[in-house]
């Protein structure tokens, strides 16, 4: 029996080897924020400037941010969320919930543009719209039957 | 000015420092799919034993999860989620949801108990039911109206 698909073919193994660092996710943080000068990501985060370097280049590397010329002389770069970064709202969105909810932290205030409604989203299930969390959901690994019979 | 409010209480911030570790989250993955056991737990994730009994308890301090006896003689006890455990389930989730179309993890396959559909959750403003992704939200720090002045 292999349990090579915990470590090297999970999803979630593999997103944290992008994004599951403490300081890489306060820069997104900043960067949903509409933060992308690297003085104010600075700032915002208390991040010393080398590990900001560092985590914002890994975050262009992995082509979460790109870099995009906004001044010629001299030449200075801001940094951008692309579609796939964009893609990682839910996962900031429900870091923040949980510690706004149990650790007391604050969180954003947050409204729908289409209807106005200040809310927190949550998730829910796209056939019936009902809201789930985790009882709800029945999840079996996909690779449950190779398991079972290994 | 002060920064404080990015590092000290923040709510993505205070969640990192208790759950934002790789193999944290790799044990939080396999409680949600009911693994209950170290041995268990061991195997699937292929953790060194000294950090995750390290990793454990430190979800056990935090209330995420809570230690229960299962057998007296050797006394031996498996781990479960907690209420505020099973509240970090959207965290998982996203997180596995962006890894599986982003970085061609494996994902699990969901089905949704009680319309029996199988889907993957998405965010929903909870107002409109309207399925929301980054742009389709505002977002104002708390703070907002402190920050801008100093």
């Amino acid at each position: 029996m292999t349990d090579d698909w915990s470590r090297d073919n999970c999803a979630v193994g593999n997103t944290l080897s992008v994004i599951g660092e403490r300081w890489t996710l306060l820069v997104l943080r900043e960067t949903f924020l509409g933060v992308r000068r690297f003085e104010q990501l600075q700032r915002h985060t208390g991040i010393a400037r080398n590990i900001l370097s560092d985590r914002l280049n890994t975050l262009v590397e992995h082509g979460i941010l790109r870099r995009e010329l906004y001044q010629e002389r001299p030449q200075r770069y801001e940094y951008r969320l692309t579609k796939r970064g964009l893609d990682l709202y839910p996962v900031l969105l429900s870091i923040m919930d949980w510690g706004a909810r149990h650790l007391e932290g604050q969180a954003m205030t947050l409204t729908h543009k289409s209807c106005g409604a200040t809310v927190m989203p949550h998730l829910a299930c796209p056939e019936c719209g009902e809201q789930v969390e985790a009882r709800d959901m029945h999840a079996v690994r996909t690779d449950a039957a190779l398991r079972e019979s290994a």
